[in-house]
């Protein structure tokens, strides 16, 4: 990782970013956490985010996999750049159940164009955590509106 | 595949089962298409789903991807097992705007334990569709509760 | 896809780039397809190339899926760039053994710096074709030596 | 992780069921060590397994990790148990090149029928570890011959 370190107002630009993320809101995810290379987003049990089993839905806690990813890579990209996510993988490992899922996005590898991002979420109830899902996947750093549609 | 046929009923218990996917309902998605080893589901587009370019979130994209996926596996499953995801991954082809989006999920190989599933998302807009996502993923059998947990 | 068509003598540039995979000819592959967007590569059962259970190593399958899927993403890629693998999933169908494996590469997406490819193995034996394995990835586009690296 | 510990005399079927993978022989790999829920795999560098750009081809590199990752939960699986890989994804984070590959798998969930495992691969230069890909894929248990074809 020879990329220089955050520029100053990271942490801003990241909140400003999670902020215009309507479907974070929509689903009542709160950013909890920026840091260099990591940040932490929590989710609020719901029972309307829920699959057919009563657990969190696959895709939901995906939802917030993929932005706690996406949000640690682009703590080291350029002030003028955007990020976007090229693929992912989930693995789940549990049912996602109890009061709140934290997830805790970090870059694994960040590169000028690509970045190696990986996320893990865990379920929390009565003070104890499970871990039931992790997340590895590419993000893009793309400059002005060029690389926004490939 | 060496599996029998879907059991009578079939599309009746998919639709059941999506009725009680909470997060469906909550994002707007809809059943359009119950066949064997062939799921379609419909997402129109809303504001409340985007991310910070005004795109529909992966992770939203995610949700409707691994729902049609899983019920074209489930399909051919046992009339009392459930269907659970084990993983998937997505990848991104092309911003997901537009009127709504048509997503088909597909059984690529049916397993008495084990299904690999594949689903593919088209963003619909003025009658043209545009090919923005595609997910390959592992589903699992679960009879009764026993698999519920792992 | 808006990318143009391949480039003239795109054929034997394929060519030339398979004869430097010092790999394929170690496990004895043969490139036996070459067209725009699709490469077909064969590989003849080995019992050197095989797991504890006497199939086909799935690391060796997946070189195989790699190569094809690589190698069909840089049929559409200027005559002066390399083509890197970013990513790839693989999902294990069925035992690979029998005579041969032959595995089929096809580009999904075309981009300028980034392709999403495709691939299938499937296992002859007797005339008839058994679907083994299937690979989703990333491949980038890399200009003069800049890329390679990262 | 409710799993017990490994059997006694794990290590040992281990190494036999290492030794039964002949792709590993041919490309050169050798087991290092064998711990609960961990192994770790090396592959000294060699110019037969290159690709174009001479370095480890991107499925060597895979051999070697899902090897490393597929015994690591094979060390909890029961005696007369086997192990499959059902599908992994593998990114890539520089080139694979120097004098060996050290790779170390581990188990990530230890489960009845499904276990999630990670492995990483780096390369060796002069006493200086790069790291050059990271896999998560999932792995089944398979008692007697039941599950050897699906």
């Amino acid at each position: 990782m020879t990329l220089p370190p955050p520029e100053p107002g990271f942490e801003d630009r990241i909140r400003d970013s999670f902020e215009r993320q309507r479907a974070m809101e929509t689903i009542g995810a709160r950013l909890v956490h920026v840091g260099a290379d990591e940040v932490v987003i929590e989710l609020p049990f719901r029972d309307d985010l829920t699959q057919q089993h009563g657990f969190l839905h696959a895709g939901i806690v995906t939802s917030v996999l993929d932005s706690a990813a996406g949000f640690a890579a682009y703590t080291r990209m350029p002030a003028d750049a955007g990020v976007l996510s090229i693929e992912f993988k989930v693995n789940l490992l549990a049912p996602a159940r109890g009061e709140r899922l934290r997830v805790v996005g970090r870059t694994v590898r960040a590169g000028r164009t690509i970045s190696v991002v990986a996320a893990d979420a865990f379920a929390v109830q009565d003070g104890a955590e499970t871990h039931v899902a992790t997340l590895v996947g590419t993000m893009m750093t793309v400059r002005g509106r060029e690389g926004i549609s490939g």
